[in-house]
This record gives structure tokens, C-alpha cells and sequence, in this order.
């Protein structure tokens, strides 16, 4: 008996790397895919500027078109796929397709952390999917984890190393002792970071997609504007030279929490203990630790980026859809739940962390007990210190570790003790997290 | 405007650790899980046959009854947790609900592993969901993951660590420098181990979900007499301590792979790098490795059991399930696809490794000559070769890491140098898995 196999439609807007990822694990896949969500995705367009510029994948040259619109309008076309990034032309179609009703996937995580909540309501109203798992993390199917997976738990926190290019350069100022600008240039030969890098390196990426998993997580809309961001640009050599000397390696961590008072999130450079599962991964990878109330710690690692990776997060939601649509279901879960409460955002200067300073002291008896007296009437404890060099004289490195402080009391120390005649350069001050 | 929310009705049956999990969970995020789904999971029935037993949670007691056949039958309850156990009563249960269309979902890896072809076959053919993410690795969406997260990846191969007891006894073994008994006697006074512990130590627990990954990775039945399966019982502290020497630790295993000439299936202690993200995986938790041709590598990683932990993944499929019931969907993607083929299943003589092997030789020249060529007689060649101790005339243990053999081969060469007349006791063999 011959079964009729529902074909889904696929109008994929933009033939960039990731487009050509996505059209190249359709030609591998789509028959696996048909057998096991019961539904074969087919593509009908490949919307471009670019029809020229060899992408390594061989097309059919009429699935070609320039003309995006046309594409979102086609009858023939049951769910876009939007490759296209940014927040201009491929906002006005996202919102063309959801207003048709259409299921759209999107792995833009600019356009969802600066207009989610709008694009989130208009697919609710129309009952059309926003599916958007490859806009965090890659291949890492994180936002069904979160999402699906963990759905019966409260989210206590969420912690991520989200940023492959952050990620590479670290782990190459560690292995191999570079500075920064080095590790940079490495990477950018090896093509891991953009010639302009600002977006990974100063934590925008991060940012974007934190400000997602934020929502997710809690059921309302974070804009990007409620996160303290710190990049890694600013790191120096000596910093994951002595956390490595402590039992600590450095990593570009998007950290999301319930707090008492609200929801804390921010991305900044942190001390992650280096036997901990976030502490072990390298190179270009990602990984996020989600802790539920019932489920415990959780944590979800793979690649974050790259044009198959990617493909496997984009190609896993539109068979998603195509596996509803081919069961008749009608309508799709909505992102944000109905009449959800916008979330209190706590300040970063309430939010509570273990910090790292790196001081530069005059190495002359009684200037540490001064220190320790600033930091002491700021309530703040210090956890360990180490004198590193001695130096006839001269200012010498200090490490110390605090207890648990509040930012607050934190950066008034600070800023009393840079004021000190024995301090000889600003100190390097760094968080950490203990995940406990 | 007031919303009409969708009632799921659910029958637990099996009042056991996680079926009080499953009822704290209930009462604890029942709201949270109608607002994200859309329908609200309702208690109508825990079935057991002891119904007085406190569980640390309050119940009314006109949800308890002794007649869990009723309970499927009930018209009221919409799906069924089978939480009672082996495949007895409990087979004939999920039999009855699916017959009836009814969803089901379970924990029970035993039942699926020995009769899951014939359930999923019967749940197919009533549209009706068979749902099993609490049977592997407890809270860790790992079934989501592989089934919907990966499901654009042809699976090359699947590793994990899939029993939290053993995982636990081989943690204490190498940081305390613990022999097997006493660290088994740690785990049961933790109660992490049970009195009885065979069923976890062996390997068979192991063995139930590997086959359970095994047949969601190739769609097809993979039965679990195909599996060769070692426990740890017999592990020294002696192999965990060289491992670590040498950059290794040891793990129990599940390894899935598409080889070249069909799918092979195996559960034994193994050689695991320190560095790789499964050697970072210690006490009790599990974690699986998912290589998917498109995606590269992925990592989930959390508890593997306990009484919430293993709610948290029941909770997960009765909000699927509830969430896909309200918005009208009336069948329920197989988990085998139809017409699926039986899988080829490489015989473990077949299979390629490196092996650590911990030899007993006279310290007397020209006997690592006599091993070497025995080795590579049969094909095997060595990686790295340590004499451990010097001792005047007696026998001295003596490390050596191969290359890739066959398990075939190798059998053959350790069965050879056991018989020599300079080896002081049989040869210990581990395999290694360096995920390259």
C-alpha cells in the first residue's frame, strides 16, 4: 500500500553560509527527515540578491529568485525560513509571513531580542509558529530544552558560554599564553571572528541571545537594554595565567538568575572553577547550564555556530512544523505565554558575586592590612590572597579572592582603594561564579 | 475575557520515589505548566497497592486506589504514567491504555527494552503517544533531543554515561583510591546503590537504555540480546589510577556506532580522556554524546535518577502530550517510522578499539619483545608502553596502549601472551574511546 507522503514548502530567504548549510542538509536529508516526522520538507525558493557567488552547493537554478516578497506570498510556500539577518528588510517579511499565518524560522537573534515581543504576539494572534532554536547556541537544541524539555520546572538560572569566537580566543590565550590581540588575529585567521569583531568581542552576540533564553526562561520579554554587558576585549594574559594558578579558567558567561528581587541578567568575562562541566569546554564550542527547581542542574553542550550546526537547529524546526502540520494541528504553542507580567530586572549594582582582584601594591609592610580594612568596612571578605612576586620596592601583583558581595559595596571599595598613594595601577577586577 | 483552559486528566499509576515525584511536581507547577502549554495537567488517580505508606507528600485520599485497571479505563483519565516497573502488570496496563488510544508515559526502560517494538507498533497503529523521556538518563531530555533536536542528522554515533551508581562508584574509586567493595558499600549507604546492586553494576540497566538510544537513533528495534555487555565489577583501583596517569578515566560506557558494515551496540568500563567533556562527568550524574553527521558533536549532560530529577522528564511528556491534545492534534509521530528495517548488528568481534592493557611480566630482558610481537603478529600495534615498577626477578605490571585493532585480533594476541611462561597473571584489557 502506498502511503501519500503531505509535502511541506519551503521558502528560504537568504543563500548565505548558513542558507547554503540549510539547502545542503535538505539534499542529504530530506528523506530522513520525511520518515521521521511523516511530513518531506521541499524547497520552492531561494530568495537572494547574490544569484551568482558559488555557495558549494548545487541548486536548481529556478528555485532562484530575488524577489523575497513574491517568495513570502507563494501559495506554494507553507513555512519561511529567514537567513537574511538584521532588523530591516527581514523584519517587514517575517512579519509579512506570520500576517499570512505562515510558520517562520529564524535564527535572527537581533531581530527576536529587539522585536520578539511584538513578533512573538503577532504569531500568537495568528496562531503561526516563530520558531527560532538556531538563533542560540547553533546545532545545541537549547530552546527546546528549555522550552519543552524542562517545561514542568521553574527556571533558577540559566548560565551560557554562547559566543564561539569568545570562546576560541580564551581558550587560545590559555593553552598557548597569548595576549589578546594575538588570540584575535588567530582567530580571524582561521576564520573564527569578523574582520570587525565588536559584536563577539565587546558581548553584543552574547548579549542577544542571553536576552532570549531570559525570556524564554521566564515567560516575558527582556530587552537587551535591562543587561549589564561586558566583552572580553579588555582581558590580559596575567588574568587566566593566575585563575588557571587558582583552579579557575575564564570564559565570556551570559549569567541569567532569579533572585529574591527580581531577575538578574548580564554577560561579563567570569572565573568558572575548571573542574566544573562549563569549565571543560574549548575552543569554539558552547555550552549552557539550565537549573530547574525540580530537574537540578542541566547542562546542553555542542557547536554554536557554523553553516551545518546552524542548519541542524533551523532544519529540526521546520520539521517540527512540518510534523504539526502534516497531524492537523492547528495552532502552535506561544512563546510567551498570554498576558504575561513583565519580570522585575534587578540592577546589577544589587546583584551578588564572588570577585577576583588583581591589585598592584607597593611591597612595603602594612599596605595589604589597608586594603583589607576597605574592603572589610564595605562589607566585603576576602576568601584567599596571594602575594605573587616580590619585588625591592617596587609595586607588586596581588590575588585575592572575595566571599559574596554586593556590586554596590563592591565597586565603592574599589573605587577607595585605586585612590590609595601605595596603589601603582588601577586594580583588575573580575567575577566569579561558583554555580553553587 | 476569562479563557476556558483544557483539563488533561491523568492517571498515575505506581506510588513508588517518582511517582511521589511526580505528585510534588504536580502540585507544585501544575499552574506553570497550563500557563506554557496551554492545558492544565489535572490528578484524577494514583494507583498502588499500598496505600498507606507515607510518601512526603500530602494526597487527598479519594485519589488513591488499589484498582489500577480502572484507572485506565476511567473515561476521565485522558493519559497514563506507568510508574509501577518491570514488564508483568505493567505491560498489560500500558497494553489496555494504548489499546484504548489513550497516551501513555513511562519510565520503564525494562518494558521498552524487551517489548518495545510490539508497544510502539501497537501506539502507532492507535495514534496514540507512547512517551518513554524518564526511561533514559532521568531528567536529561535526551529522548527530545535525539528525536526532534537532531532530527535533520543522519546519528553517526551515540556514547553515554547512563547509570549514576556506577558512575558514583567509579567516582569515589579514583578520588578516595577506594577498592570496588568498599566504594559499592559507599554507594549503598548513600543510597545510591541498591542492596541487590547487579542490576546497575552489571551493565543491564546500562544495556536497557543504550538498546532504548540505539532504536531511536536508526529506527529500528534494536533487541537487547544484541548488545555485548561488561559491568564494572571487576575494575581495580589499580586500572583507575594508571588510566589517570595517563590522561584517562574510567567510564561506563554505552557506545552506539554506525560502523561501515552495520550498527554496532556495546556497554563496557572504558578509557575515557580526562579533558574530553565525558570525562568531566563525575558523581552521579549522566550524561550522552549525540554525533550527528550535520550538527558535529553535542553533549547533554544532568541527573540521571532520583525522584525528581526523573518527574521533571515525566512532567515533560505529559505537558507534550497535553499541549498537543488541546490544540486538536489527533495522532502522534511514531517512534519507529513504518516499514522500518531491521538494523544490521556488527558483532562485537567485529568492532575496532584501542585497548589498555595492564600486563603481569617478568622483569627479565627480552619479555616486552616477546608481548610486542605476539601483538603484532595479530595485527596490533603499540601507542605507548610503561613499565611501572622495578623488582628484583619477580613479576612487574606493565601498561601498554595499542593502536586500533579488532576486538577479534585482540582476543587472539591476549589469549596467546596469557599462555606465556614469563606472564606472572592473566592480562587485564580495557577498551579506550577517544571520541576521534
Amino acid at each position: 500500500m502506498e502511503t501519500t507522503m503531505n509535502e511541506i514548502g519551503i521558502g528560504l530567504l537568504g543563500f548565505g553560509t548558513v542558507g547554503a548549510g540549510v539547502v545542503e542538509g535538505l539534499q542529504r536529508h530530506a528523506d530522513l527527515i520525511a520518515a521521521r516526522v511523516g511530513a518531506r520538507p521541499v524547497l520552492r525558493w531561494i530568495a537572494d540578491l547574490d544569484l551568482e557567488r558559488d555557495r558549494g552547493v548545487a541548486v536548481d537554478r529556478a528555485l532562484l529568485t530575488r524577489d523575497a516578497k513574491a517568495v513570502v506570498e507563494d501559495p506554494a510556500v507553507d513555512v519561511v525560513i529567514e537567513l537574511i539577518g538584521g532588523v530591516g528588510i527581514a523584519r517587514e517579511l517575517v512579519t509579512r509571513a506570520l500576517e499570512l499565518g505562515k510558520p517562520v524560522v529564524t535564527a535572527n537573534k537581533k531581530l527576536l531580542a529587539e522585536h520578539g515581543e511584538s513578533l512573538f504576539g503577532l504569531a500568537a494572534a495568528r496562531g503561526a509558529a516563530l520558531a527560532f532554536e538556531a538563533s542560540v547556541a547553533g546545532g545545541i537544541p537549547i530552546i527546546k530544552a528549555l522550552r519543552e524539555g524542562l517545561v514542568a520546572n521553574h527556571i533558577d538560572a540559566v548560565y551560557g558560554i554562547l559566543n564561539g569566537t569568545c570562546n576560541y580566543i580564551l581558550t587560545r590565550m590559555e593553552r598557548e599564553g597569548l595576549a589578546f590581540d594575538a588570540a584575535l588575529k588567530a582567530a580571524q585567521s582561521e576564520g573564527y571572528a569578523e574582520a570587525e569583531p565588536s559584536l563577539d568581542i565587546d558581548g553584543y552576540d552574547t548579549a542577544h541571545k542571553a536576552a532570549l533564553l531570559a525570556t524564554l526562561a521566564y515567560g516575558c520579554s527582556v530587552p537587551m537594554q535591562a543587561l549589564h554587558v561586558e566583552g572580553i576585549r579588555g582581558i590580559a594574559t596575567d588574568e587566566i595565567r593566575y585563575a588557571a594558578e587558582l583552579g579557575y579558567r575564564v570564559k565570556l558567561l551570559a549569567i541569567i538568575k532569579h533572585e529574591a528581587s527580581g531577575i538578574s541578567a548580564r554577560v561579563h568575562p567570569t572565573l568558572v572553577p575548571a573542574r566544573h562541566m562549563l569549565g571543560s569546554v574549548d575552543g569554539v564550542y558552547n555550552a549552557v547550564l539550565v537549573r530547574g527547581d525540580i530537574v537540578g542542574d542541566t547542562l546542553y553542550y555542542g557547536r554554536g555556530a557554523g553553516r551545518l550546526p546552524t542548519a541542524s537547529a533551523v532544519l529540526a524546526d521546520v520539521a517540527d512544523i512540518a510534523s504539526r502540520l502534516a497531524r492537523g494541528e492547528k495552532t502552535t504553542p506561544p512563546v510567551l505565554p498570554p498576558g504575561g507580567a513583565r519580570a522585575r530586572l534587578v540592577e546589577l549594582a544589587e546583584v551578588r558575586a564572588r570577585y577576583y582582584l588583581r591589585l598592584s601594591l607597593l611591597d612595603r609592610p602594612g599596605v595589604l592590612a589597608r586594603v583589607a580594612a576597605i574592603l572589610g568596612a564595605n562589607g566585603i571578605s576576602i576568601a584567599s590572597m596571594i602575594q605573587k612576586e616580590q619585588r625591592q620596592g617596587g609595586h607588586v601583583p596581588v590575588i585575592a579572592l572575595t566571599h559574596d558581595a554586593e556590586e554596590r559595596s563592591f565597586r565603592a571599595a574599589l573605587a577607595e582603594i585605586d585612590t590609595l598613594d601605595v596603589v601603582g595601577a588601577p586594580t583588575v577586577a573580575l567575577r566569579i561564579e561558583d554555580f553553587a
